[in-house]
């Protein structure tokens, strides 16, 4: 893929908006590649997402933020955007426990170049996924969080992501309640993949609230990490169909397939900027 | 289809109980069409479900179910079975208010002879889709529900359906919150369709909650009527992808087409005796 | 829904289209409702939808129609674009045979006001289905097929059409093979309903045809009439998902639920101006 | 899971057959486990698949098989069927070429114990997967296919499958048309996949096809492998929506998470005798 600048610009609607930024990337000479707006009319709220061939913008993506800063500025007072040059690669360390299928998952997505990212680092609660995570020539750090530790642990890990500097932090079946400090620190960076179709069946042991329940379709659901457990800002979601003959081991067999593709597609968006958080829901571009 | 005799037939799991029922039907003669079996490790209890070309059988419903009767009790002494005759006609009765997709949809599937039933009765708590009814060629009945006056309506609702004798009762978006004394009195046979995916969004507005949510997927959802609001043994769910260009409105207008199919099926499947209840649970063979 | 005025609108891609069609609407002072765009790397086409509030624009269409055309002069010589005023009512012919489950269903959307349209006239080239039409208060019109008079049927099925001066044609499983000539002529407003995934299983029978390949997902596809048979422009498919127990009069059953989405959409889409045609392949906005 | 003996079973359709298996089970004492039962109506064909818990069978496999060779002789004279104890672990060789996407997903599974199988080999045509297959701590083979030795290469490619002597030989994305001969051999074990929804897209680069072709869904086909390109028995089938806005790198990156699912699906009931063929058909229990 070319290198793009990607644009993404959030403030309450009015008219001129998309003129006022789509004259300005013209007056560059900038050819869009891609292009999404968004108008909720229940919160007034405006979003764009712009995605630029690099090539066509004269100067480099700081320049480009200065320009576009001030064009920003005269558009609205309250805005939220951001630009983002594709060819600085994305950072991303993931946090596990004992179950490896996301893991698995997007290590092979990687190795194979079909997420073009670096993984600084992977940190687990239990050391079993060690040995796969080496495989793929990525440091393994063993973070265990003893029941009298854990915010100790806590804050180990909060240093190992630090020095990393990530651009998502996928929490890839951690298994631990992170704390309201480290979600603010990580807003809008952390990932949770939720095996089930939240809001139904928060917290442990989704699948046997399911199997106990008689749904016919289960879920996964991956959100961003927010102090209320399993309640944050949903990014994607999916289910698959299950019947009587489904034990709970079939459904967390089956389900597994879904927490992957559901993970896989929201991690991607993530890192491509394709979420616009605004308030307690998401817009995906 | 040839006529069939449907037998469904429920006990404690051991060993032996296929071959007692397969071979007293081979005794019969009677060829098996279809033919399923599930044994629940959870309750350890054995459903089965089995379709007799009914041609193939010496006599009539009530000589097979005597004859099955006595080879049942010699099987296990707790047992739950039933066998119906397709020669049978089924009735429905359809409880409506205003919204008329589901009552569009069944009745174009009775008149177009997909869903080959009867409709004695239509009851409405409001009049608006009387005259769809009576094009179909079938009676409506207006019981409004005033808030001061809901259990005589019920009396009267219960006189109408009790009239009719029907084996399907199917709430297509009824809007009234059943009594628990109904609720047992028509235990098995009512069928309601929810607007989400059960058991997200329970009560009134789903369509609401699940803007407000954030979420990525909407559902339907049928199930049995008991005295717990939502909370009834799921026959049938399913759910389609909505995003963030999605209004309430929208939601409204793309949900029904889930529920017109969930329902579709659901009543299908209660029709045809493929639904076996065990507590909260069902077997949809 | 407000008064909305929809601009569609298609050019060689080039940097500042965007710019001067928004600066235009900025310009005017129009409220942009909705808005997306493409443009096509293997084309090179650049393509946008544009809904705006009415109510924010100074004149009526004709007089928008007039400035834009002006606009859009400016933007590129070759161009394809199209303004519509939602106020127009859309009108939708229906073609038949004996299959009543789409006309059922796009009937109810009608009568229960979830497609705001109006249906002038049904043409069936068998009588089967004038009873239900004619209880809704639409005209229905026998025109039958004999294998030596279809040329004049056609002539005859023209005329009626052209007297209702459609927005779109809907080919409701009707089930005869629309001349070239015909086909020109209504050329982006026929919509027909195949009962198979396109490309798989073209031309007649296409359940008989899954049915004997064993697949293990069966589907519909709403596309644009061109001569080539079952070739044009495709809208929109969906699948379900079969197995070794359905038979072909099941799949022919459960087809329909997926038909009559399918084409609901489509016909949805199409009345909407989402749909943009480009060679062979569409765009929907 | 507790160790089962596994009978697939197959003849004409009779009455009494189901009788004569479940009586010859119930008189061994034999918990069936899981059972499942179809009668085609086409082709008047019976099969049949009981899955048995082993301890409840006096004897090992062999006699069982013994006895009910015996009984089977007894049903019918044209018969098929199998016994498998589930305590023989399967072998899996699989074949690839450049793209590792079925083959990460495979080893995944294997390495997080979900699919509990040995893989003896992997042989690929070109070098690229050996890193990752020898970091799981399995062999692998490179059988380079130059345009003038492909005979020379199946012969050596046969020798190593021979050697392995597998329950399954994998074609996760080979890329190389295997010979008649070798089709023959390996009859019922070879398994492929095709990255498209047969019968469409028949061939080389069926995402271009698909792409060229407009559709609105994509998808992938696990089929077993004969002489005839891609018109094997199917085995298992998926889909996703695309739209306009996806290009043929789009289509291929997001069918590889189709193929993934379909193959593994296809492979694990495969291994687990859950598909029985008849004809160019399957049944899938």
């Amino acid at each position: 893929m070319t290198r793009r600048f990607v644009i993404t610009f959030g403030c309450p609607d009015r008219v001129g908006i998309v003129a006022g930024i789509s004259t300005f990337l013209a007056g560059l000479g900038a050819q869009i590649v891609e292009a999404a707006y968004h108008a909720d009319p229940d919160t007034g709220w405006f979003f764009t997402r712009q995605e630029i061939d690099a090539a066509t913008v004269p100067g480099d993506v700081a320049q480009l933020r200065e320009r576009f800063g001030a064009v920003a500025a005269g558009l609205s007072e309250e805005r939220d955007w951001r630009i983002v040059d594709t060819a600085e690669r994305r950072r991303v360390v993931i946090l596990v426990s004992k179950e490896g299928h996301c893991l698995y998952d997007i290590l092979g997505r990687v190795a194979s170049g079909e997420l073009d990212v670096d993984v600084p680092a992977v940190v687990g609660n239990h050391p079993d996924l060690a040995a796969i995570t080496q495989a793929h020539g990525i440091p393994f750090h063993h973070v265990p969080f003893p029941p009298d530790g854990k915010a100790a642990a806590f804050d180990r890990l909060r240093g190992l992501v630090d020095e990393a500097d990530p651009h998502a932090i996928v929490l890839a079946r951690f298994m631990q309640i992170v704390p309201a400090e480290l979600c603010t620190a990580w807003a809008g960076r952390a990932l949770n993949i939720h095996h089930s179709f939240l809001p139904s069946f928060i917290g442990a042991k989704p699948y046997h609230q399911a199997h106990r329940r008689g749904v016919k379709l289960i879920g996964a659901t991956c959100h961003y990490v927010t102090a209320e457990l399993d309640a944050g800002p949903i990014i994607e979601q999916d289910v698959i169909r299950v019947g009587h003959a489904d034990s709970i081991t079939d459904m967390v067999r089956r389900g597994r397939d879904i927490e992957k593709g559901v993970l896989a597609r929201g991690l991607r968006w993530h890192l491509e900027n394709r979420v616009l958080v605004h308030g307690n829901k998401t817009v995906v571009f």
